[in-house]
């Protein structure tokens, strides 16, 4: 773990799955809690319910995302190196409010989501999946829980290391590349040096796109892993709601840490300034909205997805209307060919543009 | 140093100087070799003997730009903590052909030169000047011989580190301020916060900038900077000539180890393709002249500097008559009020197009 920042948490993590994961009780875990066809959609779909399962079940779970894509006999992955990878994975997520192995859980279900919902296999290469899927995966590994603001205002090991460019999607990615730099938990290790290569810009392309106050070019792939972060809106209310918490916690753990060693206080992130629905109103309208309107416009079919999860949102009701107005608006541009434009004229005045919350 | 490469050179620098350069024979030393006021401007020209200085002495001669700018009373720099940086800067370059110490001192002393040649100070803030003249002298820290593409292409931990994003300029900034978050070695520790974050802003940019195959967005510093980092063509041939020595002993070396890895051979570094004029055409035409004449197009008074080095230049006498085209392009190119597209248009198109030979 990187350590930096007031709070180290360790989690003791290697002892508590090492023998029960690689065991052969693996087999038995995965029939047991009858991982079959059926539950495979449920766990492609937007309302899949993700608080019911330990981190054990998560690895499976990812696991199975593999085996469903084609991936191992395709990218000829050993289901033992698939293990190693993701109990690596697993291993070097921090115990921290938000971004946590969870998260990347999330994050990465919201991917294979898209991948089958989007039918993205009868439009890209495997490869470029397995890239996608596996950005999703590694996209906040080590993440501290102090995003990059902090990073470079309190001048942190990871701010110096990297010049203040992206610090935490830097080290995210490295951490990624240290892990399949191992050949036992290599999972392109059957590979070529050329379809390696390719992975490799890939990964580094995706992860990076995560710091969403960077302007990366807009492709296909980085859309994707950025509205798969940003996703939980888009969830049943049920799903979205704890999240919120979680986030709100990590971001009042650091502006709490901000105002103790005297430096600028992110506002978004200060107890005494946000409120839920205030937090996400903003983050919503300039940050969300425009990223799964672009996406809608890609795919048409996205429209429903996305309309339902909001309608669902508690915390923000009164984004309905919002949320119907940007319909209309988004079917508007279509028609008149428009595409990326749209999603930031209709801000308002009266709402302050926040930063990105998620990184 | 970073240890990475085969050859991992240690200088045990830490004992040499230590004793002397810190020790009151400081003062003695420096009257005792007359840097005189006379010799301050000679240390401003183009013209400038390098080969002579021993590394102590080019400690003071580093000292005496700072002097000379009057950064020492302009940003309240402590002589000592001024020695402390300069011998941990000596400290960090490792023992190589090229890239070394004396190198670092090559590329000040044409970024000290530029500045008082081209009148910078009535121009740009002094914060800029000290942006300038730090970045050249932090600006190959810890280089190690082995360029950019044998980072990626060896998998290095530099390249791993920083995503195959200029692993060495990264590298190379990231020490620069390790050495300046310490205390004793931070020349800007009596500035303010603001001031300070100018100025790492500043030295990150420029620092990044020197690698030549980023195409970075131009500005006077950046393209100062470049400039000071391949001007050794414009300087006498008998300085110019040994550096050209050490440049291909450098490459050398890396292609021997990229054969011996299996690594994709870089072309323009093989002992068995390259001649010392074949290696320099291409660059020149390619690389350095463009730049040049950007600088001429800013500055005319540096026309004339311009063509002094490369009349002298033996290793390839032929670009004489190159050289004056490129002038009389440039006059032209300045008349229709144009200003960068020229650089690259009479590039003839039977030389082929060399990637940056410095970094």
């Amino acid at each position: 773990m990187w350590e930096q920042g007031p709070s180290k948490q360790k989690g003791g993590k290697n002892n508590i799955f090492c023998s029960f994961w690689i065991s052969k009780t693996f087999t038995f875990f995965l029939f047991n809690k009858r991982i079959s066809h059926s539950h495979d959609r449920w766990l492609g779909s937007s309302l899949f319910q993700l608080w019911q399962w330990e981190d054990a079940e998560i690895m499976v779970l990812l696991q199975v995302m593999y085996t469903d894509l084609d991936f191992i006999p395709t990218f000829n992955i050993e289901p033992e190196v698939l293990q190693q990878f993701l109990f690596e994975i697993y291993r070097r997520y921090n115990n921290i409010p938000f971004h946590n192995f969870k998260h990347c859980f999330c994050v990465t279900q919201m991917m294979y989501g898209l991948i089958w919902l989007t039918d993205l296999r009868s439009k890209m290469d495997s490869i470029d999946l397995l890239i996608m899927l596996t950005s999703a995966v590694c996209h906040d590994l080590d993440h501290t829980g102090y995003n990059n603001a902090y990073q470079i205002n309190a001048r942190t090991e990871l701010a110096l290391r990297y010049n203040d460019i992206s610090p935490l999607e830097n080290h995210h990615c490295a951490v990624a590349f240290e892990i399949l730099e191992r050949t036992e938990s290599n999972i392109f290790r059957n590979l070529s040096m050329d379809q390696y290569k390719r992975i490799r810009e890939g990964i580094i392309k995706c992860i990076l796109a995560t710091d969403m106050s960077r302007h990366n070019e807009s492709t296909l792939m980085t859309i994707l892993i950025k509205v798969s972060d940003i996703s939980n809106e888009a969830r049943p209310m049920e799903v979205a709601e704890p999240w919120l918490d979680c986030l709100l916690q990590e971001f009042f753990n650091q502006s709490d840490v901000e105002k103790l060693e005297g430096l600028p206080v992110t506002p978004f992130m200060d107890r005494d300034k946000v409120t839920k629905p205030s937090s996400q109103t903003g983050f919503i309208r300039f940050v969300l909205l425009p990223l799964f309107i672009e996406l809608a416009n890609l795919f048409p079919c996205l429209e429903v997805f996305k309309l339902k999860g909001w309608r669902k949102c508690t915390v923000c009701p009164s984004l309905k209307q919002q949320n119907r107005a940007q319909s209309e608006n988004a079917a508007k541009s279509k028609e008149a060919a428009g595409g990326r434009q749209d999603s930031q004229t209709d801000a308002g005045p009266d709402t302050s543009k926040p930063e990105s919350q998620s990184t």
